[in-house]
């Protein structure tokens, strides 16, 4: 709690519908790890702007049916009331709500599909946080990502929904002749920076990028500092690997970076030079393999979406200090050893 | 045991080689979670009777090989004794069994590979329960789907393995004018309601799903109750969203649904009007995962097999009530710490 | 610690130089689980003699130098000591060094993608040395094909790096009439007998591959034994079963199935009549998955690496002796159950 939200903080506390309104906000928050209801407001602010400005309402109007309806469904699953509180279950759902209309087209059956897809991205979500409590690693949008890959796939399969959105199946090939090019001006680097942030939430708009990056400050200003980092840094290293660089100017190959830059840098270990070496080996990582994800994904048509982030994040958090791995000897108890032997 | 079988119980009890036989017989009637060897023998009886109608004799041998195989070979690697009486190292190869003759044609190598991957699926299996042990969740039939996958993608590699009755590989498409389309009478939707059973053991045979269902009833109400309704929500949703009504009468869309139900609504959770509707919830997540397999797998000719049932039975029974995920923020232990700190 | 290098064991203990020598060394040598200095010396005059041979230099400075990065990463990542001299953070990173000029080509840009490779290769085998630790089971050479898969793929996306050294994107088929033909000669099986030792480090040479079997008699009868029977049996099933004659002359049938023999028959059990069965049956199932890789990974250009030896010892570590696995009965405390019942 910040003096910012102070007062809306008391309200809160009386009132439950003013309470739902703040953990739904929350919700939005926790896309970028920040339990705070402004910043959650400014992301919605943020979404709205760019989804208006791209003719796509439908975007942001998903978006807030996805976040309701993820913290709704927990609702009704006996969740655990401080994560509930702090958005935990929510931002899942805003991502979905977000992705589903900007990848498939189809009026109603587009709306049941997008309400069931945010269900189950709470369902997921509390699934994969049993599992991943064993390691102490969260389960980031790990949720989103699984769900939006499984209804898009499933989508192939259905009459109703239209899937001309999504590229056609291919080979993965070496971009060669066929990689466009922009020029690499001021202009562009300025865009790119922003548009690696805003394509967190699906948006492709330098504004929405700039509200989102005041939205981090609002609650955090390593959070801030450390999105333009990894952004900063996720653009160099593909343009300098030769990477497409009309999708790098639209911000696809940031959006993760900058998640892993936020999450390594600032959320899950306290900054510190150290800390900032670990997190841009973290941003290299990131941006490998959103390359990976895009290629493997070719044949099957689907977009990489916050994967590389899940994916680097939980490689980077889950090495412990000293710790012994299993050794390259004997052990103990195999169905192989022989009866006489138990 | 019921009083039905009581006869049979006492003579299991006495005779090492009846003791076999009822071991084999609940190992069959575990597919649907039922340890009852009059189960596992009206399954079987299921089964030969929609071998014999489609001309495929071998599928029903195999079956029987398969669940011999891999309950032979769980006797010789130091079986958890009780687990092995109610037929939980069987209930795998018996599906290996039935699929593999369904997907391949090759003579003696085929029946040499069916009894590697029976044997095998019962080491998946020992290798699985040890895994997800940790969350106090069941293997089901992923070591079938596992050993099923690798040996059917194996057999392209091979000459003597024949893969033709395989689809050959293509992009996902959105199917469009392709989608072909069964006229939707109160037939063909009494045949979809059955078929979606009889699939589970790879028969397409309105009778076969009758006899399987019945087998049901006589260990379990709730079993054959949920396995219906399954098959209802499942047929309801998938004709609704416009998938391909030929391969849903087949039953190839319900197969999984009906599982699940089985598994959510009356084995792992008690039945409720609560469970109900999350057994429902579960039963379209389910179907979406199988739209998803069948476009996954698409370029590589696989078949989903249980697949959907197994993730989406995984992803409903892991959330716990009350509880807390990790929390987004500080991690201690991390490798990036400096040493000092330590 | 054997007779042959006590000079040097006492040499490593008194100066801190050779002690970094030593270590990495060891390194080397833990790709086939020896941490045994000498074995990892000779298996590094192997890779040279293979990588001269084949006039493909950049092979086995890529291995020095994947070796020594990995080494390095530990060290600055507070790695557990006892693991660090026994070359445990080392093993990974030569293989990432050895794999990356054999697929890709790109001069500078080519030689930081291996350097950040090898040092993920790091970071990667803590991170899965803290997850497989809870089931007891060796993160093996996992962390090496994951760090090589991803960054196969990611070289598609960036014009510096060239992927023409990688298969074209393809369908699997049934290879039929396709498949090349060796003659089955005794000299060619005693090549395929060696080259599928030598292909471990991605070289083609049966000098190499005798060098190899020499490096591992050095320091285990048993593990020299237990290669060449998993090499032998892996030759004999493919060939059997109809193969591709010139890719198993060429040892990309056998790789994985050597380091499957070596790791079940000598390393993790004690040898016995009962576990060399195993062994076999870990073997074949080994070829399998190398099939069946082999195919899945036809659409995305990519080569099976070790990753077949990986699965495979995986699966057959962890079936432990009487384990009882999670029965088909009511689990309690899922979100599922209504609240009173709390």
């Amino acid at each position: 709690m910040s003096a910012l939200t102070a007062p809306w903080d008391r309200a809160a506390e009386r009132s439950a519908a003013a309470r739902f309104v703040d953990t739904v906000l929350k919700g939005a928050g926790q896309v970028m790890f920040q339990g705070n209801p402004l910043t959650g407001l400014l992301f919605l602010v943020g979404i709205c702007w760019g989804a208006v400005a791209a003719d796509t309402a439908s975007v942001a109007v998903g978006a807030v049916v996805g976040l309701v309806v993820a913290t709704v469904t927990a609702l009704l699953l006996n969740p655990d009331p401080e994560s509930l509180r702090s958005g935990l279950y929510g931002f899942n759902g805003i991502l979905v709500g977000a992705a589903l209309p900007t990848f498939l087209a189809g009026g109603a059956a587009l709306w049941v599909y997008l309400v069931l897809g945010a269900a189950t991205s709470t369902v997921v979500f509390m699934a994969v946080a049993n599992v991943f409590q064993t390691w102490q690693v969260p389960a980031l949008t790990f949720p989103f990502n699984l769900v939006n890959w499984l209804l898009l796939l499933a989508a192939f399969q259905f009459l109703r929904l239209e899937t001309s959105p999504l590229a056609a199946g291919q080979f993965p090939q070496n971009i060669g002749a066929a990689a466009a090019h922009a020029d690499l001006t001021a202009g562009y680097l300025w865009h790119t920076l922003f548009r690696n942030v805003s394509q967190i939430f699906l948006i492709d708009n330098t504004v929405t990028g700039v509200i989102f990056v005041l939205a981090l400050l609002v609650a955090s200003r390593w959070a801030a500092l450390f999105a333009l980092t990894g952004s900063a840094v996720a653009t160099a290293t593909v343009l300098a690997l030769g990477a497409n660089s009309v999708d790098v100017g639209n911000g696809l190959y940031g959006l993760s970076a900058v998640l892993t830059a936020i999450a390594l840098g600032s959320v899950f270990y306290d900054p510190s030079w150290r800390v900032l070496v670990y997190t841009v080996f973290g941003v290299l990582v990131t941006v490998m393999i959103h390359g990976a994800l895009v290629s493997a994904f070719a044949p099957i048509s689907l977009p990489a979406g916050t994967g590389p982030f899940v994916f680097a994040t939980w490689l980077f958090l889950l090495p412990k200090k000293q710790f012994a791995p299993v050794q390259h000897g004997t052990l103990a108890g195999g169905s192989a050893e022989s009866r006489a032997s138990g």
